[in-house]
């Protein structure tokens, strides 16, 4: 199928279609900039939330929740469940298709899973790339559910609207939440299981925790470093809550769209996603380029040849003059800038 | 002080001169190339393992005691705890200070740990440019030993020549560690807390788990993918075991001396530092270059310019001609080669 064709079939929101789609993005296809560069035009309308916690605190739960939700105020949705965990390859791992039979035949709902491919860096792209597709099929919201909590969901979620952290009362002290990082790129916080013990106790901790830790002076990824961050509580399994959390993310997405932020948040995403576009070429370069590749392996091993001295006389094959001239000091001077 | 001087002191195993140098590494200085190039020549013979495993199956104990077994055969250790859960930047947190002060005043041995800093890829390259620094120290054996399991571990293990898995008896199911993933790239397992109940029936389904999961085709990170994996036992807080430990892996990394694998897996790491080198340079010329971040902030917003063709736009500016023409088709031909 031509990739006209294909886009086409994205935006009548064809299942089928999409899923392929997103297989070209995974296997990295040498027609995805150009399915990419087709879509474009409808992508930028939807909102992206990530919803992130430690594992057992009901996230997908939420997740189904906030489907069904949005489903009732006549938004579509977009899902990705992504596993940065897995080392294994691409593809539909983590029981979306159990989930895709619930959801049925509603065509106002996508949901896909993703587990980390091979090269450094790949999930993050290929999740957004792949948001970018689910969205192109006329979906209002992007919902991105990671499984852990660490590096690789940071990275992610440094490209949505709005980050939701799912604790609950069993999930340990909030210092552990803290100690992993998490406190710092949630946008809104949810304390799932409310109706388990200790529900008060931890609540007032983590209050308590995060005026300790998230000082008005210190930036957080998303949205204003002077917004005290909501604490909601839920109880997913019976429906509880799931009203007031979609709320209270409407109600911070459109403070964020009003104040200007989301726009300059999203050309900072746009120019992340440029910076990694131009890496990734270079880098496939570097690996398919035969004068590059034989310098490198002529160069190992002579006395004096260090990484860093080789990786200059790779450069200066691989940039042009005036580049260089910037890039490589004609005295020593050490790395960059 | 100079960087030459700072060589010397280092290659004369000054604690302090290790710790200075090592924190220009994590702060990425300005001199850190100079350094790497300064230390090169003391840097290659030192044996690297890495060890990994869940959490409580006592990493760190079996580490302890590796330390205390290689010194009583009069090998000079140097160890490196990465945590690459956390997001915290660089420093000694994972309780090295304790670690050292039990060492106490052996010049045999150093030990620093490592968390995650900000940029993406960068704990692998830090790490494995600590190493390079305690190598020239002097040190016979490198040991990054890791808190987690996940894609971080398999990338930062890729440098080393060795991968030691610790389970135990009750780290559960052995597909639970095959789920990470972590079985792939295990040179050799040790079950430790072999005094546990249960220890017998873990070995055997382990072993089993192995037959089904590693047929001899499929080849793994470290060593030959024909080898069958040895599986140990041991009580490493009574000491047990670990003598025996020590000799499969010199037993397993002379058997890839004399194949000549260790140089060629070497070789292979030493060309991904040069890619990586070269990449890093290339970024940071991204990120500071006027001309770049003026046409990119021009281009976005326009209609119809994609993150792909705006990428294109600045490959332009960034690339000689030559390159060029390999690098940007002029016919609309999608992504890399």
């Amino acid at each position: 199928m031509d990739i006209n064709n294909l886009v086409k079939r994205i935006v009548a929101a064809d299942k089928l279609s999409i899923s392929r789609a997103i297989s070209m993005i995974e296997n990295n296809s040498p027609d995805s900039d150009n399915l990419l560069d087709g879509i474009h035009k409808y992508v930028g309308r939807a909102l992206r939330i990530g919803v992130t916690g430690p594992p057992g605190v009901g996230k997908s739960t939420i997740v189904n929740e906030l489907i069904a939700a949005l489903r009732k105020r006549d938004k579509r949705v977009g899902v990705i469940a992504v596993d940065p965990s897995s080392i294994f390859c691409g593809g539909a791992i983590l029981g979306d298709r159990i989930r895709m039979q619930k959801i049925g035949v509603d065509n106002g709902v996508f949901i896909r899973s993703m587990a980390t491919r091979g090269c450094s860096g790949g999930l993050s792209r290929a999740t957004v790339e792949t948001a970018d597709i689910i969205e192109a099929s006329g979906k209002d919201y992007i919902i991105i559910e990671t499984v852990g909590v660490g590096q690789s969901e940071v990275e992610i979620f440094r490209s949505v609207d709005a980050v939701v952290l799912v604790l609950s009362p069993e999930s340990g002290d909030a210092i552990q939440a803290m100690k992993a990082g998490i406190m710092e790129i949630a946008d809104v916080i949810v304390v799932n299981k409310a109706d388990r013990p200790g529900l008060d106790a931890f609540v007032t901790n983590l209050k308590n925790t995060l005026e300790l830790a998230r000082p008005q002076s210190v930036p957080h990824l998303c949205g204003s470093s002077k917004a005290k961050i909501p604490v909601l509580t839920a109880q997913a399994n019976a429906g509880i809550g799931i009203a007031e959390l979609l709320d209270t993310l409407e109600k911070y997405l459109s403070g964020l769209k009003e104040s200007g932020k989301l726009a300059q948040r999203r050309r900072d995403v746009l120019r992340e996603r440029i910076k990694t576009h131009i890496l990734t070429r270079l880098e496939e370069h570097l690996l398919s380029d035969k004068k590059i590749t034989k310098l490198v392996d002529n160069e190992i091993g002579k006395a004096g040849a260090t990484p860093g001295k080789i990786a200059q006389k790779a450069l200066r094959v691989l940039i042009n003059r005036k580049t260089r001239k910037v890039l490589i000091p004609s005295k020593k001077r050490g790395r960059g800038v």
